[in-house]
């Protein structure tokens, strides 16, 4: 199935645009799961447990899994696994080379781990990105606006500024409807104009939440087609032994809060 | 001991400029490695020793060993160890992310496998490369100018090209003396141009050889503080048992022809 019906049925199933990010630190999790044999493991497969049934989609932001070596690697793997097969799950890993390597990335998303869909950056040009887009049925998200302040240095520059112009580039790549663009919720007001040149695209919103994204807004500039991704404001909703229950609590508030702006 | 200094030393004792990239594909090592417990460490071991008197430093390409998942990052981390240590070892990984994430991406590189350096994405601003740069001891590879022909697609928008506006950014963040930029030697003549707003940083050149770039070009206009890197011309000169013996030989004549020009 492409990435994209994928998603839209997990939309409509869960009445949801909410994804989760499992950005898992393993010094911020409980310390009563560090007798187990996996942490991270078993913390994940407890929020996922928790949120699957409220969610569109799940964000692994690679960077954590990594700072743990080859053992880290084995957490994803196991981790992507664990998530029931009809929710699309993004590898939050920003990778891009040139096109050789691109399609070893492309390699190591796809085919060795089994994502669904995976981030990426646009600074090497299309030809980087085209090993990506090469599997039809996956779903490609290049940065386009993030949601730090550094986004001001690089991605403002020129006229029109260079978000504009990737969003367009990759509006025009989307001849198999596998591409989606990561715009940050922190800079809401300045969706409306992606939009404008992107309008079929899926958004992956970051920055909801902890980063001080509002829900109101996204919905408001965003329009349809967006996977509004929220991470340390769920996962780590609290730090004791209910933390699962307080994680799903929290999807619920974000999820109807985005629901009541529709 | 500082990168910059790890560097010069090296380059004095081998009198060379040369890195040798270590993009190792498993579909392209000589068939009688396969009989190894781990052929790609086995390749890796065999060119290192062939060319560790030769070189100013290693580069591993992230992406060849991820596409082995977590089996590829314990061969990534072997061949790190591998190599002696006085040569600087940079992975090549083009990572970047927000800071919170790129902590974590530096934690991987710098202290799960004691890499030396590492190369990183601008796109994301200042903020999201400072968590790499708080290492001071290391050496940080900012993308300019790659070697594909996408890198037309947004590294020359606006005026002053973002390329240019890269390198005056990544030359004010030196403070430390730890940055350098990765700038292709298939757009020599530009290189000029980056000298001229970064004079000292050292300039990590990928390009030579197979994607054909030119060494006396290359040399010209860019002056000091190089690390030109080649990597299938290399490791590939010869598919047989006589592989390690061939990237010997090619490093050489790589070395020779570039301080001919010096």
């Amino acid at each position: 199935m492409k990435f994209y019906e994928k998603y839209r049925k997990v939309v409509e199933c869960n009445n949801s645009l909410v994804c989760v990010g499992l950005d898992t630190d393993p010094k911020l999790i409980p310390d009563f799961l560090n007798q187990e044999p996996d942490p991270i493991f078993a913390f994940n497969q407890q929020i996922i447990d928790a949120t699957c049934d409220l969610v569109n989609a799940y964000k692994l932001n690679s960077a954590f899994y990594e700072a743990g070596g080859s053992r880290g690697f084995e957490t994803l793997k196991k981790t992507r696994n664990y998530i029931p097969s009809p929710i699309p799950v993004i590898l939050d890993g920003k990778r891009n080379d040139i096109g050789n390597s691109s399609k070893m990335y492309a390699r190591m998303a796809f085919e060795q781990f089994g994502f669904d869909g995976i981030t990426v950056n646009p600074y090497l040009g299309g030809d980087s990105i085209k090993p990506f887009l090469d599997y039809k049925d996956k779903g490609i998200f290049v940065l386009c606006l993030t949601s730090n302040p550094g986004a001001l240095d690089f991605q403002m520059h020129g006229d029109p500024p260079l978000y504009i112009r990737v969003a367009e580039s990759v509006n025009n790549w989307n001849t198999n409807r596998n591409c989606g663009l990561v715009v940050g919720a922190t800079k809401s007001e300045l969706l409306k104009k992606v939009r404008e040149v992107a309008p079929d695209l899926i958004l992956l919103i970051p920055g909801v939440g902890a980063q001080g994204g509002k829900a109101e807004d996204v919905v408001k500039y965003g329009g349809e087609n967006l996977i509004i991704n929220s991470s340390r404001a769920i996962i780590y909703a609290s730090g004791d032994s209910d933390f699962a229950q307080k994680a799903r609590e929290a999807t619920i508030i974000l999820r109807d809060n985005i629901n009541r702006f529709l």
